[in-house]
C-alpha cells in the first residue's frame, strides 16, 4: 500500500521546464516542501523565477497555511530528489530514451511505498512502467492540463501495469492537493481533454476551410456561446439540462437524430498550405495587433475569475470534498 | 437602406415560447419598447412571468437607463406587432408551414425599411425569404444561443436572399443591443456554434462508448480543463497562444501532425440502445440526486460571474465598442 496521504510532505519534481516548474509552484502553494532537479544550465534560476512569477496569482487563488515559495530545494539529480520525496512528479522531455534512464534511477532510490506520476501527454503508461523494473506497479501517468498551477485538471492513467490501489491513491492525492483528477480507464492517444479539444478544433478548422465564417467569428461563436458554460459543466450534463424536465433521455429522443445528421455533415480537414495560410492570417486579423504576451496575460488575469465562478478555487474544492464526504 | 439604428425604439417579438420570451426580456433590459404576440392560450401570462423571473438576473448583468419590464405590450396578432415594430424577431415553432403564413403577414404590414430576423436553428434563410414575397431582401436568420437573455451569441445568416446592407445592419443592430453577433458567410446545417458543440459531443460520446472514462469524468475533463478557457477565447486564438512566441505558425508546425493523428483516431458513434443507456445512467450518477432545476439554477447563478470575467456584460461590451471605434 502507498504511504498515507497525510504523510506526504515533500514532493519531488523531476524536470523543471514549463510543466515541471508550474507543478512546483502549485505544490508549494498547497503547503508542501518541494525538491527538484533538472540538468539544464540555468535550470534552478528558471525554476525560482517561474515560482516567483506565479506566486501572486497563486495567492489570489488562495495558498495553504504555511505555504512558502522558500520551501523549494534544488538538488543535484534525480537520485537526490528520490531520496527525499514522498511522491514524484516526472516532467522530463517527451522522449522515452530520456525518460527511461531517469525513471530507472528514481525507481532504484525511491522507497517502494512512494508513487511516481509522469506528466507525459503522449507516451504509454506501460512503456514508462517497464522503465521501473523494481516497482512498475507504483507508476501512473498524471497528465496535467497546461499550466498546472492554474488549470485544475489531472488525467490519471494506470494502464496495464499500475496497481489498482496506486491509481486510487493518485486520484485521492491529487484531490487532496486541490486538483480535479479523473480516471482514464482505457488508455487512448491524447487521453480525454486533448481529444475533446482536438475534436472541436477539427470542426473549427473545417468551417474555416469551407468558408462558413471567419477565424475570428468562429472563435466568438464558441467563447460567446457554448464556451461560456463549459467552465461550469461538461457536455453530458449540459445536454441533460438541455432535455428540460425529461433530462438526458428526452434530449436523446428529441435531438439525437439532429445531432447525428450534423455529425454526418462534418468535415475531415488536413493542414495543407492554403489552409495553414488562412488560419495564420485569420488569427493575425483576430489578434488585431495584440501580442501573444498581451493576449496571454489578459486571458490569465480573467481566468482567475472564471476558476472562482466555476467553484474550482482550492478553498472551494476542499469545502466541496468535505461536504461530499459527510 | 434599413432604418437608422438610433431610430429603433420598438422591438416586435413574434412567438413568445422559451426563446421569444427570453428575447423579449433581453430587449426590455436594453431599454427598448417590446410588442409581442403569440396565439397560445395563456401566452401573455407566460411571457410576463418569464420577463419577471429573468429581471433580477438582467439587473445584475446591468440594464440600460430607463429600461422597464412594464414597457411590454402583448398585442392581438402578428399584423398588430408589425404595424408598430422597428425590428422584428420571429420565434415561431420550427416548421415552415407555421412560419410561412406568419412571415407573409409580417411582410405585408411592416414598413419596407424594417428588418425581420428569424431565430430559426434549422430552417434555410432562402425558404424564409421566399415567405416574404414583397421584401425578401430584408429577412435574415438571427439565431441566438439559448437562452438569449443570458448568452451573448447571435449567428446572422443572410443566405442567398438578404441584401448585403441588411446583413450589415443586423450585425450592427445586435452589437448595439449588447449581443456578440457573427456573420455566417456560407449557410450550413447547425450554423457554427451548434456544430462546434456537436463535434465535441461526438468525441465525448465516443469516449463513453469506448469505455475510456466515465460520463462524469469526461465532463470534468472539459470543465476543469479546456472549458475553463473557452469562455475567454475561442479555439483558434487558444492555439495561437499555444504556439508560444511563434504563434499559430509554430503551433501548426509543432502540433499539426499530432492533431491530425488524434483526428484519425476519433470514433463515429451512433445512439444505439446500449449507448443511450450508458449516457442516461452516467449523467444520473454525475447528477448525484441533484434535480435538473437545481443544476440549472446553480449553473445560471455562476454563469453571471463567467460572463463578467469574459468581459461580456453589456456595459463592458459597449465600452469596448467605443474603444474600437475611436
Amino acid at each position: 500500500m502507498p504511504i498515507a496521504l497525510q504523510d506526504v510532505r515533500t514532493i519531488g519534481i523531476i524536470g523543471t521546464g514549463t510543466i515541471g516548474a508550474s507543478w512546483a509552484a502549485w505544490f508549494l502553494a498547497r503547503g508542501y516542501d518541494v525538491v527538484a532537479s533538472d540538468p539544464a544550465p540555468e535550470a534552478e534560476r528558471h525554476l525560482r523565477e517561474t515560482v516567483e512569477a506565479a506566486w501572486p496569482v497563486l495567492e489570489r487563488l488562495g495558498v495553504a497555511p504555511g505555504a512558502d515559495p522558500g520551501r523549494l530545494g534544488f538538488l543535484d539529480g534525480p537520485e537526490a530528489v528520490a531520496a527525499r520525496a514522498d511522491f514524484v512528479q516526472e516532467n522530463a522531455p517527451e522522449r522515452l530514451e530520456i525518460k527511461r534512464p531517469l525513471l530507472d534511477l528514481i525507481d532504484a532510490t525511491l522507497p517502494a511505498d512512494r508513487v511516481i506520476a509522469s506528466s507525459t501527454s503522449g507516451l504509454k503508461a506501460a512503456d514508462l512502467q517497464a522503465a521501473c523494473p523494481r516497482h512498475p506497479e507504483r507508476l501512473v501517468v498524471g497528465h496535467p492540463f497546461n499550466p498546472p498551477h492554474l488549470v485544475p485538471l489531472v488525467e490519471v492513467v494506470g494502464g496495464a501495469g499500475a496497481a489498482p490501489e496506486v491509481v486510487d491513491w493518485a486520484l485521492a492525492f491529487y484531490a487532496a492537493a486541490g486538483k480535479k483528477a479523473i480516471r482514464i480507464e482505457k488508455e487512448v492517444v491524447g487521453h480525454v481533454a486533448n481529444r475533446l479539444q482536438a475534436a472541436l478544433y477539427r470542426e473549427a478548422v473545417s468551417l474555416v476551410a469551407e468558408g462558413v465564417a471567419s477565424v475570428a467569428d468562429i472563435d466568438t461563436a464558441l467563447s460567446a456561446g457554448p464556451g461560456l458554460r463549459w467552465a461550469l459543466m461538461g457536455p453530458h450534463l449540459t445536454f441533460h439540462l438541455g432535455g428540460g424536465r425529461g433530462g438526458m433521455e428526452h434530449f436523446l429522443n428529441q435531438f439525437g437524430p439532429v445531432m447525428e445528421a450534423w455529425w454526418d455533415d462534418m468535415g475531415t480537414p488536413r493542414f495543407d498550405d492554403a489552409l495553414r495560410r488562412r488560419l495564420i492570417e485569420g488569427v493575425a486579423e483576430e489578434a488585431a495587433g495584440r501580442s501573444i504576451e498581451q493576449l496571454a496575460a489578459d486571458r490569465d488575469r480573467r481566468l482567475l475569475a472564471v476558476i472562482e465562478a466555476a467553484g474550482l478555487l482550492p478553498s472551494q474544492l476542499s469545502k466541496k470534498q468535505v461536504q461530499e464526504e459527510t
